[in-house]
This record gives structure tokens, sequence and C-alpha cells, in this order.
């Protein structure tokens, strides 16, 4: 059982904790000044812990270790959201030096924006398995402001370095540690949470066309009313996807906007933005095969006529078996009845370095369910034990005992 | 039968149309220059057909008949929206010069502001029956552009000018002739509409509260969607008015916000504009009271709280029998079988002169319903029949024969 130094990893959290410090929380959009003073604090501290640190043309910043394979690969995100909170991404990177400082055989990154404050989302983890070009990185723009991302990139003495990619080969696995941003395992009573694997997300636009007329002069037999359209069919939707739903899909209506929006009016438009999520493809499908039926039947009965557009299609990534095996054991031997295996609801760095490598999360309480915000919190004894849980489940999966 | 000078009416409607053109129709904004322009321009129309001519200090146009009585008040509003149509309001005003040519004993009135450029709406029309405070004008701004109403005035030469107040006594009743502005009349293939009654708006705002959360991290069965919550029910009200309205009835809604309005993010709170119409009271009571009821079963069953608002609560205007009849003979004897009784789903001047006397309208079809855009027009066929209406209608109900 690796020993992991708890005390100096909790002090390396609220050392963090002061750089763009924001109430309880922290204010460090990517690039940013107190972005990039994170950043080379990062890299001080991996250079303590014996990696190689370095930053790269993305604002990876990367600590490699100087010893012998097999390695594992440890991180997360270090920016964060606007006036958010303390831990969402910088837990995952403090872990990574905590393994490191345990003696266990870990480069520690810092994927950069993957709070998707340039458009595009997830720019390190992408870049650093080859899926970022240059030509994205051209037209890529802030999403608070507007800034070019080559100009961000300048501003922080970025311009010109070189973006790494990892060699898969070097890795037998990578590790994330995260908060859960939910409220299962508080709930639950819980302290670890062993994901099974990060949901897909699949966005759509619903586009509906009627027309516009006056409220008082239009007959309900003849007016065409978009808005009403929109309602009937998100009514459908409510009704059938539990039919067809897998145990955990979630699925939701962020925003729906009438045009013109105005008390008086009929809508002669409506515009609704709607997703959902699973970590079964399978189960994504049929998601997709009953919105489309949804929107053929709205459209057989309607007068108004509703558009489906795919805005976007993830792939879930499944978590590693073995990697998970390796972090229950270490979770019922550190937390015995005090830990269960969950999706991720949210996208993490980890479902792209999936792609190249097996992978794993480990989940955190989260207090209240509160994240993306400056309240966001965990107690520190479940900060401690997940480190703990973590480094154990890296050992037993390095040494192939299960 | 009066004789009425139709080729006259048609071009003083052509004339009027040049004052403000924009497209095929009019931008004629309360108090902008080119609405002064146009109330100059009534006011020598009046001294030309012997009315003694004034304006207010409101802008109301007045046309004072020098005979004796009884009187009958005839008038509309002379603005129009931004970039709308050239007879929505012009037809009734030059309507009544018609009237006056004709040698029928009527005073013609310009309302201002029917059309709402400034807030409380009817400004005219509300300050001539006495139901318009110094205190309201002076809190008054453009909803355009936010001017104060006082600005606007003084900048029109107007501020000083004393208030008209009518004196009812002194009319046996008000006509006002309008386009219907919907497609009732054109889609019957009928030319003229004797108004029953002008509805009653009742709106209302629903307020959802529900609780902002992470669309992937927070399960279905824990999470409190208000737009959710809204959908449903602005579905159950889709279902359940049906039940309760009246034959005319319409209920709309014009606007749904969701906040924070985000793809990835459950809202929090949700905010609906909805408004029933009716011309009897007792028909908007059974709707308010089926609103009422479908709000407190989605309170008790939805985890988001809903609070209903009643925003403004106007009074049905009820058209004068005898006047109706009047009109009604005239139609049927100037255009057999080419009219119907119909309510007015939109506001008018006419709902607030009929709190002081009796008061009619008469509809011209629109063609395809247009309204409140450049494109809105009447075929000049149909204008020339419905003025002829008017003034036997009018001749009519003076005599006492119906």
């Amino acid at each position: 059982m690796p020993q992991v130094d708890t005390a100096r990893f909790l002090q390396d959290l609220h050392d963090l904790r002061r750089i763009g410090a924001f109430k309880t929380g922290v204010h460090r959009p990517t690039y940013s000044p107190d972005d990039m003073e994170s950043r080379r604090w990062l890299m001080q501290r991996m250079e303590e812990v014996g990696l190689e640190a370095s930053i790269d043309g993305i604002g990876n910043v990367f600590g490699r270790n100087k010893g012998p394979g097999p390695h594992l690969l440890v991180g997360s995100h270090i920016e964060s959201q606007n006036e958010a909170g303390w831990l969402d991404g910088a837990l995952g990177v403090v872990a990574g030096l905590a393994l490191a400082r345990a003696g266990l055989p870990v480069d520690v990154c810092a994927f950069a924006d993957e709070e998707g404050h340039f458009e595009g989302g997830f720019l390190g983890s992408r870049s650093i398995i080859g899926e970022l070009s240059e030509e994205e990185i051209d037209r890529s723009r802030s999403r608070n402001d507007g800034t070019p991302l080559r100009d961000a990139l300048r501003a922080a003495g970025l311009a010109g370095l070189p973006r790494m990619q990892i060699d898969p080969a070097r890795y037998k696995g990578f590790f994330e540690m995260h908060i859960e941003q939910g409220t299962q395992l508080e709930g639950a009573g819980l302290q670890v949470g062993v994901v099974t694997g990060i949901v897909a997300i699949w966005q759509w636009r619903l586009s509906v066309t009627g027309q516009q007329d006056h409220a008082g002069g239009t007959t309900m037999a003849e007016r065409r009313d978009a808005g009403l359209a929109a309602v009937r069919l998100l009514a459908a939707i409510d009704r059938e996807f539990p039919r067809v739903c897998g145990e955990r899909s979630t699925w939701t209506t962020g925003r729906i906007l009438l045009e013109p929006g105005a008390p008086s009016i009929i809508p002669g438009k409506a515009e609704v933005l709607f997703q959902f999520r699973d970590v079964s493809m399978e189960k994504l499908q049929e998601m997709e095969a009953a919105l489309r039926m949804l929107v053929r039947e709205s459209n057989r009965r309607e007068r108004s006529h509703t558009e489906l557009v795919g805005i976007s299609k993830a792939t879930p990534a499944l978590c590693d078996p073995a990697m998970m095996r390796a972090l229950g054991g270490a979770a019922e031997a550190l937390a015995p009845g005090a830990w269960q295996e969950m999706p991720s609801g949210a996208g993490h760095d980890a479902q792209y370095l999936a792609k190249r490598m097996p992978a794993a999360m480990l989940f955190t309480p989260s207090i209240g369910g509160i994240s993306h915000h400056w309240a966001e919190d965990t107690k520190e004894e479940d900060l401690a034990l997940c480190v703990r849980v973590l480094a154990e489940g890296a050992e037993r999966y390095l040494a192939g005992s299960n």
C-alpha cells in the first residue's frame, strides 16, 4: 500500500486555491494571468516531486516521470469556470502530484481548457491525443468575449511552442480523480465513486415553423402556433422517453425561444435545445429513434412543422474493467461499504484519453452537488480518503493484482 | 340613403398614405414628425368638410360639427405601428371625413396613440373619456426607445395645450370602422363585419421556480426542472381550455423564457406570458378558474413551484344592439348575404368610448389577414362598400329605424 502524504496533498490544494481566489472558490479562466500563474506553480511542484516539467503550445502542463515503466498517466485540468470552485479539475492534477510524491511511476498532466472557455472544448486532451488541428485553433474564439484563441495563446506566451502528443505505448492506463458534481454519493452516504463510464451527450435543435399572427384576431382553429407545437412535442418526449431510456439516462431541454416572443403575438417560430445522455450506445440510439418518431408524429398532426437538427453526437467512453476492479478493491479495503460504481454524467478529459489507452475515473462526493459555483466543496476527509484509494488502486493495477 | 363620395374617400386614404410612406405601408409612430404632419393634414381636411378642427394636449385631433344634434362621434387612430399598414386606424378617421362630407351630423376624432408606442396604451381615447391622469403621463415612456412622453409631447408642440374631454350627452353613439386584422371575412367570402363586441384581454405571468443544476450530473429522479414544469402546465392548459372556453375564445402563450437558457443546464426558473380573450365575462371567469385549477394541480404534483400573477384584466366592451341592427340592416341592403356579425379579437379605441356612450364597429376584410405589417391591404371595392354601409347604418341609427 503506497504511503500518500495526505497532509501535503491537502496543503497543495489550498496553496493552489490562493491563485485567482474568488470568495471560497477561484476565477481562473484559461490562459488568463491567474491561470498561467497556476500552470507555473504546477511546473514547480512537478519538479519538486522529481518530474521533468514542461508546457506545450496549447497550454498543457506535463510532468514526466524519469524512471522506468510501466507508467501511468494521471491528471485533469487546472483552469476553472468563471467564479467557480476550487476543486473542479485541480483535484485530479494535485492527486497526480501526490501519487508521484508517493513514488508511483506516474506522469502528471493538466490538460488545457477542459472547461471550454474557447470554442471546440477539451482543447488540451484532444491536442495531446492528436485530435486538434491547427485550423481548428485558427478558428476558435473565446465564448466569453470572442477573443481569438491564437491571440490568447500569444498573450500567454505560448505562441510558437510545439504541441506535445502522448505515446500510448508508454502507459498502462490513465487515471483521473474528480469531484462528482452531483449528489449521488452524498445522498447515499458514500465517500468514493468508481466510475463505469463517461456518458455521451447527443445534442439536438428542434426548429419549429408556424405562422406569426395576432393573438386576438386569429382563431384557435386557424392559427399555426409554433410555440404550442413545441410545447406539445416536449410534453410527448416527457411521456415517451421513460419507455426507452436506460436506468441512468438523462434528457434535458435547456432552452426554449419563441419568436417574436411578445405577449399578444402568436409565435411564428420556436427553437428548442434538447439533449440526452447515456453510457450505452444502444440506449442512445433508442432515444434517438424515439425522438425521431415523436417529431415525425408531430409533423403529421400539427399545423406547424418541426425540423430536427443534430448538433453533436459524442461517443460514450467506458472505463477499463481491470482499472475499475483495482479501484474497487482499493475502495473496499480503505472504505469498506462506503463506495459504489456509477457513471459520470458530465464530460471529462478522461473520455478523450480513453480513445488511446485504458482509462478510469474516481469520484469524490460533492457537498450539496454544487459545482460550477464558488461554493463548490468536498470534505477534507473524503479528499484524503480518495487520494489514498487512487494510489492503492493505481498500485494494484500496475501489479496486475485485482 | 346618404350619398357618400367614395372616390374622394379613397383619394383621401391614398393622400394620407403618402405621409410617412414605407414600402406599401406607412411608418408614423405617435408624435413623430410624420405623425404630426398627418395630424395637420387631418385638421385641414376637417376644416374643408365644415368641421371645427383642433388638437389637444395629448394629440387628439378633433373635428366638431357646427350644426344641431343629435350627433354621432366617428373616429379611430391616425398613427401607425412601426413600418406597418396604411389602413389600420386611418380607415376609421377618413371614413369619418367621408360621413361629414355626406352631410351626416358627425364629429370626427383621431385618438392619439391607440397603437401604444408609449406606456399605458390608448392614451387618446382614455384621455378623452377622462381616464388618463397627469401622473400617468408623467410616468409614461416610449416602448421603442424610453423617451419620456412629456418630452415627446413637448417636441411635438403639444406641451401646455389643454386636454379635451367629450360630453357624452352630445352623442347618440360612437362608430368606428376598422380593418378586421384577421381572416374571418376573407375566409368566408364576406365583405362586411358587424362587430358584436371587443374582447377583453386577461394577461398572466406564470413564474416557475425549480433548481438550476447540471444536466448530466443530476438524475431525472432528483432534478427540479422549472422548464419541464412549465411545459407540462402549458400542455395541460392546451388540453383543458377547450372544455371551458367560449366558441370564439382565444388563448395564447406569447413568450417562454428559461433561465439560464444554456443547453447543458437544467433550468432553475421559467417565465411564461399567457393571455386569453373573450367578449363574455362569464367565459373569462371560467377560463380564469380553469387556469387557477391547473396551476394548483401543477403545484401539487411537480417538484417546481409555479406562481400565477395577474398582469391585467380588461372589461369586454359590448357593442350597442340598436347600432348593430342599424349596421346590419345597412349591410343587408348594400351587400346582401355578404356580411356577418363577429367579435373583435383586438383592442380598439371603441372599447373606451363604449364606457361613455353606445358604440359600434364595422370591419372590412383584411387580405390574408395581414396586419401590423407594411403589406397590410384591403380591396378598394370593399373599402368603398363599407364606408357606404357605415353611412347608411349611421343614418338609420340616427333616424331610429332599424
